[in-house]
């Protein structure tokens, strides 16, 4: 009967776990730079405690959770999604909390992946007496913070393609049209995205052809907007485009090369958009260097809703982490469209980028395929 | 009670026919040009005889369930996936043998799909006190004999355009690298389908650069080679390719135009290919007169395994009724390999070509989109 006991616990702590990552999951993107992170208190089998981290610089999942348990927490089992911190941040460390409150055992969901503190706070408990486990639903709670892993452990944001084609790979005809690929549904999900990501970024041909706003536009609910990013090494975005004039609380960053005039600079800074000059090579703005300078401004992560030349300068520079392809279900049947990607691609199929833990989605007709890029 | 009581009759109808249509479905790729059709016979809801059409000229389903019922046929249910025939084919009516065996009520999947024929069965025996009922299953139905239906309403193929990409739309790198795209499962699928169908067609491009067989490879199974159809205008396949040398009970079918030397002629027919010539359009061959020419030589089938240019003609042309696009988890990253159709697409995105009634499939880690066209 020990095993059966054993894969009984089990269920009970992925069970509370699950409650965990659910709690966590209401603050997606809004907890940027740090993590999501949810947290709930058990007690003889009920739950006494709950909390989730709603924004930074606001209280840990935990504090919240311990507050509301209140004396109960004595003796009682804390799950949390990420381990607890034991370093003074913006807020004092969680793990003295759980002591104070007399937390018997701590069961994490995975060690911070902060290189910098790994190990820290379970260690710490456990060195005080606290029974600790780490690793349940383990592989939920990595994938509900990628972002911030990615950026915790490389200081660069974590890059997601969003792409929207026809079945033949087409994301535009021959004349340009691209209105509309998918369906609403679809394009709804592309807001939710945008709603949840720290940036989105395009090149300058999605301004002049599309003019786009590149703001979170969710029907029946406040959106947050991304900070625009639009690449244009040689500052050819017009002042009347709209992404420099729109009513948002997000910035507008344009990347230029150096070659450009004061005169257009001026023009383009009075519309209040942030100009960051960076590296190009061959005419195009290194992507990789451009990862490295968003990262220091505290971009966690980007969505790039950019064009063919766009996609295939980001996928060839390493910089995407995820990809979301849409296929709309529609053929152009030809070869004078718009492709994917642009520029020059693997020399053999062997050499071709892979993607990786495929899943796919359906948005009515539309299908989406999301997975992993593992070429860094 | 009525509802209850009539749920649970339909729910039985139901099951019996998805028996016959599991039956009907062994025969998959080997009634042509008949269709596939199972039958069950229930006595006091006790299956007592149960038969499917293997090949045509062979014995229909009905009378070989009738036969497996011998005397218990009498007052029993008959369930077949296709209406019983009412008219002297290569075998005698069916609709006689079921008034003969006493058959007191028949439940069809389907009405006769032949415009000639069409309600002759069913009528006939409704007309000699039978209990008649149509449409049970009835998607199922058709859709199991989607060739049929086709084939028997036009008089051309059912048209499948198999095609393998990439995420990003490459169906080979720019130095022509396919091999190989996607994984072992998928290419097992693919000899499963070359199984069932008549013919397979590719164009001149294929057999110049891959040089293929083109034949069925079932491991632990004897397949069925479909007809080998090559696209050849101007008659430049080389004497020495494998499709015209190997060792199979099909044909090999050169599709040519008018300008042909008599030289090269003979020197490909003495190879044992059959040559057929056709009109072409633009140095193409006219699809639409083709199909129409395979449809006179009883080929109810065709699978599309052709590159860019045949998978845009094909298209734009209307021939093809179902696409099965696998798509593998890689990306090229550029455009300069061989995108999935080649040629002319549409101007606008809302003229591009509808595909319905999609259905996603997993092949290991390829991702299979099925669908049909609606354009004619």
């Amino acid at each position: 009967m020990a095993y059966l006991h054993r894969g009984s616990v089990v269920a009970v702590d992925e069970n509370y776990m699950k409650m965990a990552l659910s709690l966590a999951g209401r603050a997606r993107g809004r907890t940027s730079p740090n993590p999501m992170v949810g947290a709930v208190v058990v007690k003889d089998d009920e739950v006494v405690g709950r909390g989730y981290h709603r924004k930074a610089g606001g209280p840990h999942a935990e504090i919240l959770a311990l507050e509301q348990a209140g004396d109960r927490a004595r003796g009682a089992t804390l799950y949390v999604t990420l381990e607890p911190c034991n370093h003074t941040g913006r807020t004092p460390p969680c793990t003295r909390a759980i002591l104070e409150k007399g937390i018997a055992k701590v069961v994490a969901g995975m060690k911070d992946p902060n290189p910098a503190v790994a190990g820290g706070g379970l260690e710490f408990l456990a060195g005080h007496g606290v029974e600790t486990v780490s690793g349940v639903c383990e592989g939920e709670c990595r994938r509900l913070n990628e972002v911030f892993i990615k950026y915790i452990t490389s200081a660069t944001p974590f890059v997601i393609l969003k792409c929207a084609a026809t079945l033949d790979g087409r994301i535009a005809t021959a004349t340009g049209d691209s209105k509309w690929i998918t369906g609403p549904r679809s394009r709804h999900f592309v807001h939710e995205l945008r709603n949840a990501v720290d940036a989105i970024l395009v090149g300058i041909g999605t301004i002049l052809k599309d003019n786009p706003r590149l703001t979170t536009r969710l029907e029946g609910m406040e959106g947050m907007d991304p900070v625009r990013i639009v690449l244009d090494t040689h500052l050819s975005i017009p002042p009347d485009a709209q992404v420099l004039h729109v009513d948002s609380n997000s910035d507008t960053l344009i990347v230029t090369g150096y070659d450009i005039s004061p005169e257009k600079r001026k023009a383009i800074e009075q519309t209040g958009a942030r100009l960051l000059t960076t590296d190009c090579r061959k005419g195009s703005v290194d992507l990789k260097a451009l990862v490295k300078a968003l990262g220091k401004m505290e971009i966690t992560s980007v969505l790039i809703e950019g064009g063919a030349t766009i996609n295939g300068s980001a996928l060839r520079a390493g910089i995407v982490d995820k990809v979301l392809l849409f296929y709309a279900p529609k053929l152009c049947a030809g070869d004078d469209g718009v492709p994917i990607c642009r520029g020059p691609g693997v020399r053999a199929m062997r050499e071709s980028m892979r993607v990786c833990d495929v899943s796919v989605h359906r948005f009515d007709d539309d299908i989406m395929i999301e997975g992993y890029i593992n070429s860094h």
